[in-house]
């Protein structure tokens, strides 16, 4: 069999994400973001269509870098505002059986044990369904809004991150063992205390003393996601992570990433095909090159430059208001966890940037585009596929819900002809659904063994 | 018309609550706490009877007063474990259309620039029914969990608490003026930079620097509750809060407490008026009085005085442990947010208080109980709320949910033959419903009106 492709779709919880300023189409339906309908919705969607999940991107504090201020962003409702992701998942899981669910949550912010029990609570009322996409944010204003001076420095971000992980596993694993939780009317006992143990930590950034206050969910340690391309990113995702997400790559660095990632995780001990790699992209489909061609320029005309600038520059760094728009930029690598500069300079060597290209290229939301007929669009995906390793895409939403009622009604069915998607959901939980192997919880290469009684 | 009553049901996230045990009777379902459709099914039930809204009770921390540790309320399932009250009220917000919620959220531990945009996000999915019960935490081992040495001391969590309001009026209703969203697809503009400010606060518990996350919801800030009864706390609710819940309380005692938090309110310019105060009980409902002791006998036969102990030791901040069962005990009234403590002395003075005597009286959750044939449920109601000035009542799940069930079935038409319960819901948002007056948001009278633009 073919090795079969991983679709997620890349959501938010705002009415303007990638590409910028698609809500101001009248057929985008992202402006109902507000209502509990749209995401229930949204869910049926994708699970018709088989989607291994849902990615629910987030960010916290202002897009303050363009110009100094948020003006831009919320002129243009370029993510912002932007609504609580995890109050979306008992809304789709309420409707669904299968498809995953992948929150994105800040460990600088998030308070430890009331985020393992949030999580919890989830993984719980999804039997099993939760993916947590860890990040440690990338803009000051995040730490600013949670009473901080600034954030931490980048390597130091990952220090904490580390610790913080240390914490989640002790909660999530150790602190209630297996067989602890009897619910035995007869005798009367819930649990069984000698099985349920208190979690002390006292670390460097963190401190915690807790039995965790959620009985052990069908995961125990929700599937783990991240972004991150930076060296320090890099190494914390072999570590830890199982699905990474790469942003606007081209297929050789796709190709060096996914086999630096898989030597990394081999490296700490990890089966290297534990970890899924899943390639940021928007699908652009027509049954015709004229109907394609319509779709690209529908995208066009509704695209927001300064959403563009006032979203690229929050997630580098550079304040792109102070050259001009055509002005020739050296762009500086950011030392943020976010992969959207490293991914721009490395897919378009050669190119001469300005903040006019920079804001046209995001067009494209931030990955690759996959424009054309549902056969051209599947050969481009099992190019992709094969020639660098890779197991996934990670679709942006594009036109909400144009773009993935095409996906569901033109592209998938395509790659099921081809053998490259499934036919019907796998058994379990998401981790076993996508490693296609193992039981729901994390594997025994993984760094949370240690911390297993 | 006669004052009407208003009813919610009191509920957590948790398969042991109050009267502790019941998890133990076969027919009890709070063991499927973990499933969506547990929630859905008790929203649709308490819809059909037409409930003011559901309670969702919260607490942190390890249950581990009584003995020293937390094995009674592991053994018992007392209050442990206990999942997020968030995360329920999607799921049961996707299936009604008039249901108020009422989450916990303890403002010692929640980061108030999350804890905000949490709060705005479920006010928008749920179209302005939130409410929100404001606790300040009563057990040392929450602000473990949390990295600190204790909890403040009770008068200083309250110090706090007031900071930690005039956060929350400013990211709820200073950050986004009205008319700053247009959402103007031709001009191209989500909203307007002009009218969306940061907030800056720097306190002595607090510090903040953002725009709130979230646009506008319905209700702004939602429906603020609260449960203290100690002199700081009915200070509080006096100034902030506009539905208070009372426990364990005589009528003479909400008499007096209900007097006492008007006038309060009235001292700080408020409506009386617009503080409702509901008291805590529990419903025992049958055809006659042979089924009435019947099902009294049921709660007893599946109460677990071990949970009640573990629950009220936690609640106090005495061990009861450190007494033999039957030692008669001078109760120290405990100087915790939790009127627990109180209740048990003021309604029942001259009573010789001891361990066994405590857990027994736990029997009622912690409140009056209220056992008859539906016209006495509903004459014993009629007086309390003609006698003492109350509005209504917080009711225990008892036997989930065939207390409700049976509320609904028989005490709920009886009320509404009395002309004291509504035939249907009122339009308008939770604060609309609750106040039968005013708009969506909090009155002009109220402090939040201070940080409005």
């Amino acid at each position: 069999m073919p090795k079969q492709i991983i679709l997620n779709a890349f959501e938010t919880n705002a009415p303007g994400f990638t590409p910028p300023g698609q809500w101001t189409n009248p057929r985008d339906r992202a402006v109902n973001y507000l209502d509990i309908e749209h995401w229930a919705d949204l869910a049926r969607l994708l699970e018709r269509g088989k989607f291994d999940g849902v990615f629910i991107a987030d960010v916290l504090g202002n897009l303050d870098i363009y110009g100094g201020n948020a003006d831009a962003a919320i002129r243009s409702g370029g993510w912002t505002p932007c609504n609580d992701p995890m109050m979306l998942v008992p809304v789709m899981a309420a409707v669904t059986k299968h498809l995953g669910f992948g929150i994105t949550g800040n460990l600088s912010y998030e308070q430890p044990y009331m985020f393992a029990r949030r999580i919890s609570t989830l993984d719980h009322l999804t039997k099993g369904r939760l993916g947590w996409n860890i990040v440690t944010g990338y803009l000051d204003s995040a730490a600013k809004a949670c009473g901080l001076p600034a954030q931490l420095p980048h390597a130091e971000r990952y220090e904490a991150a580390e610790e913080y992980m240390s914490i989640m596993y002790q909660l999530w694993e150790a602190s209630w063992e297996d067989g602890a939780v009897i619910r035995d009317r007869e005798r009367k006992i819930y649990a069984l205390p000698e099985k349920v143990h208190k979690i002390s930590h006292a670390g460097r950034y963190y401190k915690l003393e807790a039995i965790h206050r959620s009985e052990p969910s069908i995961q125990r340690t929700p599937v783990l996601y991240q972004a991150g391309s930076s060296g320090e990113g890099r190494a914390f995702a072999a570590r830890h992570c199982e699905c990474i997400f790469v942003s606007g790559q081209s297929k050789s660095g796709a190709r060096a990433i996914t086999e630096d990632l898989r030597r990394l995780a081999a490296e700490a001990g990890r089966n290297p095909g534990d970890l899924k790699v899943v390639v940021d992209g928007l699908t652009v489909l027509g049954e015709t090159s004229a109907e394609v061609q319509e779709k690209l320029a529908e995208h066009s005309r509704y695209l927001l430059p300064e959403g563009s600038l006032a979203m690229i520059s929050a997630a580098t760094g550079n304040d792109l208001a102070k050259h001009g728009l055509d002005t020739p930029l050296s762009f500086v690598k950011n030392e943020s966890n976010n992969s959207t500069a490293e991914g721009l300079t490395k897919r378009n060597e050669g190119v001469v940037w300005t903040p006019r290209k920079i804001a046209e290229h995001l067009h494209s939301g931030r990955g690759a585009i996959f424009a054309g007929t549902p056969a051209q669009v599947a050969d481009e995906m099992e190019d992709w596929i094969d020639s660098t390793g890779v197991d996934g895409f990670n679709l942006s939403r594009g036109i909400s819900f144009a773009t993935f009622d095409d996906v569901v009604n033109m592209l998938v069915p395509e790659l099921q002809r081809r053998g490259r998607y499934k036919l019907d959901y796998a058994k379990g939980s998401l981790r076993q659904k996508l490693m296609g192997h193992g039981g729901p919880r994390l594997p025994k290469d993984h760094p949370a063994q240690g911390y297993r009684r």
